[in-house]
Order: structure tokens, then C-alpha cells, then sequence
């Protein structure tokens, strides 16, 4: 493939994926690559850097020169970490190593200012103005999360538990979540959760078991869908607050991860909970998933030129790119 | 000492620790013991091991000869594991073990009927009523735990991460806690929370934290108390519910557990909502702490007379027994 300084390497990486995209200088996608999840705070040092290796290799595939500049967005993981990993995987001028929060702003909101939600394994709210950021919650499984996809399986959970107790209304999470999880009776739950260890991602991956249960029409599930949209407006009002935008400016705000693909259930009362917190505030598509917002990163960091063309260039090919086996992420609903 | 079959030993475990307690057939207490946890859902089998072998050897040093029963009461213990801590140590007749709430019924409430509410690193609530049993709650700290010390503390924690984000109000906690964790900014909460994998035990032990705050009067603390009750107030609801207990039947409820010595900030509103959810319901002080409960159940197990002159006699010996370090113990207040 062409010159050295004409490719760029976004990696994105979450608490179950890490997702590799080499583009060239004119836009042009020449190799994706997948690998598990990075975050250091729940995952081993050694599978943290196989997963960059790989979601790396399968992207670059086609290139062997040298990589003008390689971006890498995730969460709990250190810079020496991230050279670790690429070093003797192949050759690059600069690396940036980032949080996940601007690589899914600059995917969600590549023309610039607004607010990106991201609900994915864990959760947050990040924007920026008029050269200000602001960012509210990614704070982990145990001190935060509320509306990912970990919060939403694990609420799914707890309402299981509460109708056993005879604490809750019935629901169908519980004829669901035996059919997944192959158990008799709620009280073996502690054994499968506890002994077993059922990881983080795991967990989250059980969101889509609530996301059925939404769909049945089950009252339980939907008010759980409900709550999540009220916590995560509540993250996007926090951040808009903090960047001191005026009662006058329209401000968009657009939802991204995995869990946004549950559709109506979520997105529906993120809608209106959106409406009553900040009437200057308007929803709009994401348009690209995180990892191509690292790809844009890449871009910057290397000088490249990114303008309407060459997003529009690089929006063509992404979207069988786009379909990547993912724990938490929910079925695409035809209402969205 | 005396003769085999006069000597019984109860131990009781919980989330952070184990006491051993050897009682002769009349009633004087010959030795007590401790331990680690030994719950197998959160702590590797040759620490439980360990844990039963100490606390065992500590209460039995006295004796030299062959001990009538042992009842060993342990949420997630299994027999076989139990038999092979035992193996060894001492010589017994008779080994009974069960998960932890009879225990602590029993030492709560010896007298017989009605209903014992733990919170210590976990939370229950188990009642017998003529002959029937029930229990609610004890799902463990992702399931459920509601109102015990993990879940205060956890509360605690998210209190200061939602005042750090502009989601909550200020509150003493956020003093408290930097002091207790040793960090700068809250932020490296996430670092300390999941690289640094505080146990179960250890983030329980943080409630103490909360009860400081609730103590100097800070208002989101006391009202984590108050919401800690509200949810142990439901269990005991629960299980009176279950245990179909007459209008007019009066229940008595005892409340057990190291949380429990928080006194006013918990004890206060739990006998507000107790009152609002069952009428015929009286709050009494639990007699003994669960060791003991598993002392009277040895002696069951050994058919050995337990009458009310039995029952003073123990009372007599334990209150110097009773003051054991143990993490999630609160700070024993005046007010109680």
C-alpha cells in the first residue's frame, strides 16, 4: 500500500471491544480489526495488549510502511501500556492515547460542538463549547454507570430478585433470565452470580435479556428503560450546565453505544425526560460509531485535512464495518 | 477440662469474620475464637479453611477431649468444606451447618417466635412462627444487600461522585471519605475502586464513614440511614407476610448485625417505618449476637438441656466476648 505518512490507526476500545480502523490521506478504509475488551481496571495487563495487537494487525493487514499517527481511545489504560502493545506490532510516528469520551464525541458529532451520551458496558455524558469540555459520570460498575448497560442487566436482576421476595410486581424477566442464564429457582442466582463470577461484561451483556422483556411489553422492563434514559438525560443536563451554554443556543445532543441500539424503550423517554430537563436542547443521530471518531482523532494528530469529503468518504464504507459481534450491544430495532 | 459429650461449639461467620464460642453442658463459656470470613462466594477456600481452623482452636484450647457438637453457621459454606476445616483440628461427635440467618435468629430472639433483620457485610431478614420459616433478602452485595454496611457505604461513596459531578448535593462525605481513602480529587476514586479492587469486606467497613457523617449531622448521610431502613423495614414486612402471622398476633423484630450498632441514625427511622408498614409489630433489642445463636443450636444438636438459667448463664460470660474487632462494626453510640 501507499506512502507512510498517508495512513492513520484509530482504535477504540470499550469494556468488551476494541475495534481497529486504518483509513488513508483521502479517506479511503483499507483494513478494520477486532479484539476484547482494554480497561485495566477490570481486565489483565496481557489481554489488554493482545486485544490493541489484534484489533491492530487485522486493521493493517494491508500496509507495511509506517503509520503517520496512530490514536487510541480507552478507558483505565496508561500510555506505556498502549507502547507496550505496538511495539514490534508494527511502525508509527505518533501515538495519542485518550479516555473514550472525545473519540465518541468527535464519531457521534464530527461538525463539533454538542453533547455525546455514550451507554455502552458503562456510561457517561461528555461535550464541548466554544473551545470548553465538560465531562459527567464514567465512574465504573460500583460508584456509577447508571444507564449503561451493566446498570440496566443488573437493575433487570435486582427486579427478578424483588418479585422472589415478593418485594416487586411479577415480571417476565424472570421466566427470561432463566432461559438465559439455565437456572431453576432465583436462589441458585447467588451461586451463578458469586461463585461463578459473572464479569463485567458479562453483565452487561444482559442487557438485551431486559431489551426482550421491553419488547413483550413487559411493564417492569420498560420502567427500567425508563429510568435509564432519566439518569442518562440527567448526565447530558449536568454537562450542559457545566459548559455554560446560553438559554438562546441550540445545543444537539446525540446517544452512542451499544445499549442506544435498544431503540424506542430507551430512546423514547430520553426524548421527552430530554425536553422537560432543556427545551434549547435538540437529539440527533450519532453519526459515527466511536472508532471511526478515533480515526478522526488520528487524523488531527497527523495533520491530515478532514473535511466534509473525507467524512462523507469514510461514512460509504463503514457501514458493514459497523457489524461487529458485541456483548452488550442490543438488536437493531426497525423503529430507529 | 470435663467430659466429651458436655461440651458444644458454635461458630458463627459472616462476611468479614468468624467466632468460635465452646460452651459446657452448664452454661460456662470455656473459650471463644477468631477468624477471617469464610463466605466461599467471595473468599478462596483455604482462607474459609483457615478462618473455621482458627477460630475453632482459639475457643477449644482448653479442651483436650472429645466435643459433643459443632454448628457452624456460614452463608455459602458447604458440609464437605466444613468437614475438612474440622479434620484434624479437634475430635466431634455431630457437625451442623447452615447458612447464617437460624443462628442469628436464635441468638436475637432465644426466646423463640418472631423475626431477627442482619445487617452486617450483607442484610437479611429470617422469622419462624409457629413452625413455619421464611427468609428475604441475603442476595449478596449485586443482587440485593439492601440496608447492609457494603450497601450504606456504596451509597456513601456514589453520594460523592453525584456532589462531584453537580448531580447531588454537597456533603460531608466527600471530606470524609478523602481522609479515610487518602485521594486528591474524586476522580481517582475510579483508580482506587477497581485497579486497587477494595473487597467486599473493606468497602462494607466504610460505612463507618457514612455513620461519621450521620454523627456530625450531614444530611445526605442520614438520609442513606434512613433509606437503608426503609429497605430492611420491607424484608421484615416481608417475611411477617410470608410467615402468615395473625391481625392480632403480636411479632416481636430484632435487629442484629455490626451496622446495627450505628444506633439512633438507623435504629430511629427503622422503628418509624416498622410502625407504618405492620401495627402489631414490636421492636426488640436482640438478645445475643448470632455466635451465640450457633452455641444454643449446638446444644439442640447434642440434646443438652437449654433453659432460661442456661440462657443467663451464657449471658453472664459474653459481654467481654462481644467486643471483637471486626470491620463492618459501627461505633457502639449511648443513644442505643
Amino acid at each position: 500500500m501507499g506512502g507512510a505518512t498517508e495512513i492513520v490507526l484509530g482504535i477504540d476500545s470499550g469494556g468488551s471491544k476494541t475495534i481497529g480502523c486504518a483509513v488513508t490521506r483521502d479517506g479511503t478504509v483499507i483494513g478494520t480489526g477486532f479484539g476484547g475488551g482494554t480497561n485495566l481496571y477490570f481486565v489483565p495487563e496481557d489481554e489488554a495488549i493482545f486485544a490493541i495487537q489484534q484489533a491492530s494487525r487485522q486493521a493493517l493487514a494491508e500496509v507495511d510502511g509506517e503509520v503517520a499517527a496512530v490514536y487510541l481511545s480507552a478507558p483505565g489504560l496508561t500510555f506505556d501500556v498502549a507502547e507496550l502493545a505496538l511495539e514490534g506490532t508494527f511502525r508509527y510516528r505518533n501515538l495519542v492515547v485518550e479516555g473514550d469520551a472525545p473519540a465518541a464525541f468527535r464519531g457521534a458529532l464530527p461538525q463539533g460542538d454538542g453533547v455525546v451520551v455514550l451507554t455502552g458496558t458503562g456510561s457517561f455524558a461528555y461535550g464541548e463549547w466554544r473551545g470548553r469540555t465538560a465531562t459527567v459520570g464514567g465512574w465504573g460498575s460500583l460508584l456509577g454507570d447508571e444507564g449503561s448497560g451493566y446498570w440496566i442487566a443488573v437493575e433487570g436482576l435486582k427486579a427478578v430478585v424483588r418479585a422472589s421476595d415478593g418485594l416487586g410486581p411479577p415480571t417476565a424477566l424472570t421466566r427470561l433470565f432463566r432461559k438465559t442464564l439455565l437456572y431453576g429457582m432465583e436462589r441458585e442466582l447467588v451461586g451463578l452470580v458469586y461463585r461463578k463470577g459473572l464479569s463485567r461484561e458479562r453483565i452487561a451483556s444482559l442487557a438485551t435479556v431486559v431489551s426482550d422483556a421491553a419488547d413483550e411489553g413487559d411493564a417492569v422492563a420498560r420502567e427500567i428503560f425508563r429510568n435509564a434514559a432519566g439518569e442518562l438525560v440527567k448526565q447530558a443536563a449536568a454537562v450542559i450546565s457545566r459548559l455554560g451554554v446560553g438559554r438562546d443556543d441550540e445545543v444537539s445532543v446525540a446517544v452512542t453505544g451499544g445499549v442506544s441500539a435498544a431503540g424506542s424503550p430507551l430512546l423514547d423517554p430520553f426524548v421527552d425526560a430530554l425536553n422537560l430537563a432543556a427545551p434549547n436542547v435538540v437529539l440527533v443521530p450519532a453519526r459515527f460509531p466511536p472508532f471511526v471518531g478515533a480515526v478522526l482523532r488520528a487524523c488531527e494528530v497527523a495533520a491530515l485535512p478532514v473535511d466534509e469529503s473525507f467524512i462523507e468518504r469514510v461514512a460509504g464504507q463503514i457501514d458493514a464495518a459497523q457489524t461487529v459481534p458485541s456483548s452488550p450491544q442490543l438488536k437493531r430495532r426497525s423503529a430507529l
